[in-house]
């Protein structure tokens, strides 16, 4: 099974789609940029989206939906907003197909069908919500109006990659609107800790939580906030987002608010989101060549029981002591899979639960049960034990805790080794193709050197970390003068 | 509050408005024919979507999600089936905007983003998801393959209602492939089974289990089981229904299996669904004239508590007791509210949780406190009634019981009162007219006269229920002779 996996070495590219589809994740589809997330991957993502939701409602938010569609000319209304997402949006123009007169079984688009605006298909919703938030906002009494929605949106992409940049993908969107200007970008930078938290707790993936630079920033927001993973491969993956969006949109929209002395002013704006390419970067940050690694918390799966037999008779033998194994994991609240179907050899079911990534695999034969033990591997590091069957519950619960933390360890220690100070261009240069990962470097603050650096060796300013120590330097390009060090990287 | 809802009276239809309106559930959008779910009408849709979910994954259903868009040549694939959709679909025929030229500030579609291929927005998923299980399934041990999609799907309706007929709607559509017909039949029943379980057991919404007739079949389907509920107008409401889909979708895409002779097959295929509609089902079969009426199990809110003091010592001394009851009710799972927020009288308070339709209400006032006794409201009776405070919590969950019970059981005395049988074409008419619900008649079983029935009274064969009983008789319209009555209504 392993086998058929490209190597990273090889062709970590490869690698990655190698995991994505043999591990059951997702699949391609018959839409161009368009993916089809398979049953396993999509349990992952409930997993992950079950963890969120909890977690946004845990600070006051609430679920509303909000239309697929945005006619057009709403999506014109925040200038910078719709020209950063025009050049990638799917356009709704008619809403009837009809029977092609020359074709028979065909179907042709009808003419006399054409919509009088045409629709946007929402490639982020800020429009459609704050034009709503118009008809729901008249005093500091309606604020803050904390909402977040899970939805599916498309940006016609060019060049796509299953999970890590798709037409359509599946995300959550946070739309918060505030009576304070204080009190929005505290909104901001809250949800990015609750980003940081679930990224570093339940994914497993150590982030650093920054400002974009201006040119970085979302279409239409005052400030980005970011939190930026690193991958395998020294190349970083922006893994979610949290905006100030200052007035912007509430000016577009003219959503206005009377405070308690009934004065009239705009509404402040915050928006964040997540989506499904976070699990793209978990696939990329724990795994290696024989397939996917799993933290534990978020595992659509966390352990599996192979029996080893011949025939009925030992099996019957073995279900007698692994059924109510089974029953007291699951009611211990682990996830766990008793696979007794004869199909499939145990050698081949171990090569498939580790391409799969299910971070502990149980196997137990006649002579383990003679003995009263069970074979345990850990999936992270692959380390096999042998263990009593008495008390193998609490083992286990404690087991996957250690896995997740030695996942997140790990990771954490590639991160930190892998953030270097660059104090030169050539050194900046040669860092770039030897070592990649954050390189941490003076730049004299101008969106051109930012442009120019991309420009000549593809890597971008991931972020400017909070609380970044200030420090006088000279900008590795220009020479001009710097009072901080940002975060550079090639990046997802 | 409450008389700012229009009367069933006086205007059915915009008393249903008014509930959906002022509700909360929804609000109209920007978008035509699309709507709005905001966040009290979402959290019923959680609460329903929740235990469906479970009930899906009990049946040994997993989750996926395929994609949003469907070319058109495979859209068109299943004939019957494009055929039956063609007339409402949304189609992207381009991926991009770009800058008005004689417009500064607006966007126009880019001439040159036309796709080679248009896209339907998917009005239902069986080509896109077939084309998919072309990939995945080769041999009778891929199957059966028994897969539900949470997804929006898009129909371009002309008259459109909030929840009942939106363009776009929220959904479930299960896609299950088998290797034998049998199976498949089974699966289509098994589901509406569970349809009708969630339906009656946490909708409280008494339904009939049916057939459809040939011409009410899902548009590429070989029978159309369903559920048909009644609502308090005497109109039927369709509140889910089940496909036996034979080999139609897998000859359309050619999805073939080869069993364990090695003899090739092509699948036999199921799809079944219940959408958003379904709220708008719940709102009609239970509520009054001053307001919603929730069934408890799935009521976003299932106690509020009401304090009834004047300033702030009065608050202290409630809190002191309302505090550790809203603790112990959290406890014993209830969802519960304390509403001690100072903006509004408790009268107000009242009215606003009444049009919500929250099961139970509390208030407790400094005398009720000095007596150890509060004052309990049921929202589906009115009832009032002052109970000791000592022991409320189990009183509380018995009572919400009880209000499903009752709930349930009110609509089906209702449902049961409304199901009459008519034996000639005059008095179908007449009880169309003045009594309405479901009507129990001969039919002669041709498309023919079940069509002209439609013309002349727009009432449709709502279903052959499930083990109807075989009675001789005449068409009620063509007089010809006819083997078993079936329901008609008029419908939503």
């Amino acid at each position: 099974m392993s086998k058929e996996i490209t190597s990273r070495e090889k062709d970590y590219s490869q690698w990655y789609n190698d995991l994505v589809i043999k591990g059951g994740l997702a699949d391609y589809s018959a839409v161009r940029g368009c993916m089809v997330i398979k049953p396993y991957g999509y349990a992952l993502w409930e997993n992950m989206r079950d963890v969120l939701d909890k977690m946004f409602k845990d600070t006051g938010h609430v679920n509303a939906y909000f239309p697929l569609f945005v006619p057009k000319s709403l999506f014109e209304a925040e200038e910078k907003n719709a020209e950063g997402f025009a050049k990638e949006c799917a356009v709704v123009t008619h809403y009837r197909l009809k029977t092609d007169p020359d074709n028979k079984g065909k179907l042709i688009v009808d003419p006399e069908a054409k919509l009088e605006e045409e629709l946007v298909v929402r490639p982020t919703s800020e429009a459609i919500i704050w034009n709503t938030y118009k008809g729901w906002i008249q005093s500091y009494r309606d604020l803050p109006l904390l909402i977040n929605q899970w939805a599916n949106v498309v940006r016609w992409e060019m060049r796509t990659r299953l999970f890590l940049r798709t037409a359509e993908f599946l995300w959550q969107e946070g739309h918060t609107a505030h009576a304070t200007k204080a009190e929005a970008v505290e909104e901001a930078e809250k949800m990015l800790h609750v980003y940081a938290d679930f990224a570093e707790n339940y994914m497993a993936l150590p982030v650093i939580k920054g400002v974009k630079t201006p040119n970085e920033r979302f279409a239409g927001a005052e400030d980005t906030y970011c939190i930026e993973a690193l991958m395998q491969d020294g190349k970083a993956l922006q893994a979610g987002t949290s905006h100030f969006l200052g007035q912007n949109f509430a000016k577009a929209f003219d959503v206005k608010f009377s405070d308690k002395t009934n004065k009239q002013d705009y509404v402040w704006a915050t928006s964040w989101g997540v989506s499904t390419r976070l699990i793209g970067g978990l696939v990329m940050a724990h795994s290696d060549d024989d397939g996917l690694i799993l933290p534990p918390k978020i595992a659509p799966l966390q352990v599996v029981i192979v029996p080893i037999f011949k025939g009925d008779e030992q099996k019957g033998v073995l279900d007698n002591t692994i059924h109510p194994l089974v029953t007291s994991l699951k009611a211990l609240g682990i996830r766990v899979k008793y696979d007794d179907s004869d199909n499939a050899r145990p050698g081949w079911k171990f090569a498939q639960y580790e391409m799969q990534g299910v971070p502990v695999r149980l196997a137990i034969g006649m002579r383990d049960l003679e003995n009263g033990v069970v074979e345990i591997a850990r999936r992270d590091t692959k380390e096999k034990q042998t263990i009593a069957l008495n008390g193998i519950e609490w083992y286990i619960k404690t087991l996957l805790d250690e896995i997740q933390l030695h996942l997140y360890n790990k990771a954490k220690a590639f991160q930190q080794a892998n953030i270097t100070p660059a104090n030169s261009w050539d050194e900046f240069v040669q860092l770039l193709d030897t070592k990649a990962g954050f390189i941490s470097a003076h730049w004299d603050g101008t969106p051109e050197t930012e442009e120019k650096i991309k420009e000549l060796t593809k890597a971008t300013i991931r972020c400017i970390p909070l609380n970044n120590p200030l420090e006088s330097g000279h900008c590795i390009l220009s020479v001009q003068p710097s009072s901080q060090r940002v975060l550079f990287a090639r990046a997802y």
